[in-house]
C-alpha cells in the first residue's frame, strides 16, 4: 500500500492515517507531495491521476484509490482483521466512530482559526482566540469533555484503551492545542503527552520538524519561519 | 433501536439513516423532535439526555447512543451482517465509503446555499446560484461526475448496484437538486427518479410533505409557506 500525503508540518488530514498505520505497524510506502494548490502544480498533477477530489490523503492499494481519511480507516480495519484499528468492543467501537465522525465534520472554529503547524509556537495567538468569541473556546470545551469522558470510561492510556483510530484522528488536535498553547486540565495534558510520545506520532512530528518548508496559505500568524 | 430525528422537510442528516433503515427493512422506532435550537427547547432538552453534541440524528440501541450519521451507518453494517448496508464487494465498498465521507465533510456551497426543503420549489433561486460563483456549480459538477462514474461502474440501478448507504447519503442531495431545479444530464435525472421512488425515500418524502411546519433558520428564500 502507498499513502499519498501533504506536508507533515501542515497537513492534518494526512497525519491521521499515516500515524495510525505507523503506530499499528501496518507497512506502507509514503509518497509526499508539497501542498501547492496552484493549477498545474506537481501536487495538482499527481493528485489528478489518483483522486477525483484532488485532496490528500489518498491510499493506493493496487488499482484501488481511497481518498478520504475515514474511508481509508475503515478499509484498513476490514483488510487487516488482526490489527485493532478500532476498539475490539462493539460499544467502544461505536463510540470511537462517533468521535471520529464528529472530528471529520466538525470543530470548524478550531480548524480554521488554529491551522496545524507543528513547528510553530503561537501561545499569544491562542490566548487571543480564547478571549474572543469565534468558537475556539467552545470547540476546546467539547474536546476536553470528550477526551475526559473517554479516558474515564476506558481507564486509558489512550481514548479507548490501546491506541486506536480515535487517537489518530485527534492527534492533529493535540498538535494544535500545543502550538496555540490552549489551556487544558492536567489529565488532558497527560493524555496529550502520551499521544505526542507514541512512536507513530513522534515519527510524524520528527518528519514535520525536519521539513522546514513554508506554505503561505497555512500561515495566517507567522511573518516568516 | 430508536432513531431520533429532526423535521423531515428540513433535516438532511436525519434523512440519511432513516431512509437507509426503511429501505433495507431494518426495524426501528422513530422519535421526531421539531428542530428548535433555542436554549431550553424540547429539542435541546431531549437531545441533551442522549447526545454530547446535541445534534440529530442519534441512534439509540439499549444504553448505547450513536450520534453521527456515518457512525450510525457503520454500526448498522456491523450489527446486521445479513443486510447489505454497504456493497458486498470490498472495492466497491471502499469507493462507497469514500463517496459518503466526501459528502460528510464536503459540498459546503451546496449545503449552505441550497438547504434541504423537500416541499419547496425554488427554480429561480437555483438558476441564480448556477449563474453565480459561490461554488454551487462546482459542487454540482462533482456530484454529477461522481454519480455518473459510479453508475457506469456498477451498471445501476443505484450507485453501487443495489440501494446502499451511498444512495442514502446522497438522497438529500437528490432532494436539493429537485427543489432548486439544478441542471443535470439525463442519466443523472434517471438515477434521481429511481432514488425518489425507492420505497424508503418515498416514505420520508411523504412524511416531509405532511409536516407543514416552518423553521425560519432553514428558509433563506421563501417569505412564508
Ligand atoms: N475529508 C478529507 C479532507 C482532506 C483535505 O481537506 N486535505 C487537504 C490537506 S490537509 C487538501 O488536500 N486540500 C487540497 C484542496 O482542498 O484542494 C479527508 O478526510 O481526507
Ligand atoms: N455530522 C453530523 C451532522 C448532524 C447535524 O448537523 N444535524 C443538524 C440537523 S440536520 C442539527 O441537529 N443541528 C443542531 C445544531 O447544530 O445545534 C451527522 O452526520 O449526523
Amino acid at each position: 500500500m502507498r499513502l499519498v500525503i501533504g506536508n507533515k508540518n501542515y497537513s492534518s488530514w494526512s497525519m491521521r492515517p499515516w500515524v495510525l498505520m505507523k503506530q499499528l505497524g501496518i507497512p506502507f510506502e509514503e509518497e509526499k507531495l508539497r501542498l501547492d494548490f496552484t493549477p498545474g502544480s506537481a501536487f495538482r498533477t499527481r493528485l489528478a491521476e489518483v483522486s477525483p477530489v484532488g485532496k490528500v490523503p489518498v491510499l493506493l492499494d493496487g488499482d484501488l484509490a481511497i481518498w478520504d481519511t475515514l474511508a481509508i480507516t475503515e478499509y484498513l480495519a476490514e483488510k487487516l482483521t488482526d490489527v485493532a484499528v478500532w476498539p475490539r468492543d462493539a460499544k467502544a467501537r461505536a463510540r470511537a466512530r462517533s468521535l471520529c465522525a464528529e472530528m471529520h465534520s466538525g470543530f470548524m472554529s478550531l480548524r480554521s482559526k488554529c491551522p496545524m503547524n507543528i513547528e510553530a509556537s503561537l501561545p499569544a495567538v491562542g490566548a487571543q482566540l480564547m478571549a474572543g468569541d469565534d468558537g475556539v473556546p467552545r470547540d476546546l470545551a467539547r474536546i476536553t469533555a470528550m477526551w475526559t469522558e473517554a479516558l474515564q470510561g476506558s481507564g486509558g492510556p489512550f481514548l479507548f484503551g490501546e491506541f486506536s483510530a480515535a487517537d489518530a484522528f485527534y492527534a492533529p488536535v493535540v498538535a494544535r492545542l500545543r502550538t496555540y498553547a490552549l489551556p487544558v486540565p492536567p489529565q488532558v495534558a497527560d493524555y496529550m503527552a502520551r499521544v505526542w510520545s507514541a512512536p507513530g506520532v513522534a515519527a510524524w512530528v520528527a518528519g514535520a520538524l525536519a521539513e522546514q518548508d513554508w506554505i503561505g496559505e497555512d500561515e495566517p500568524y507567522r511573518p516568516s519561519r
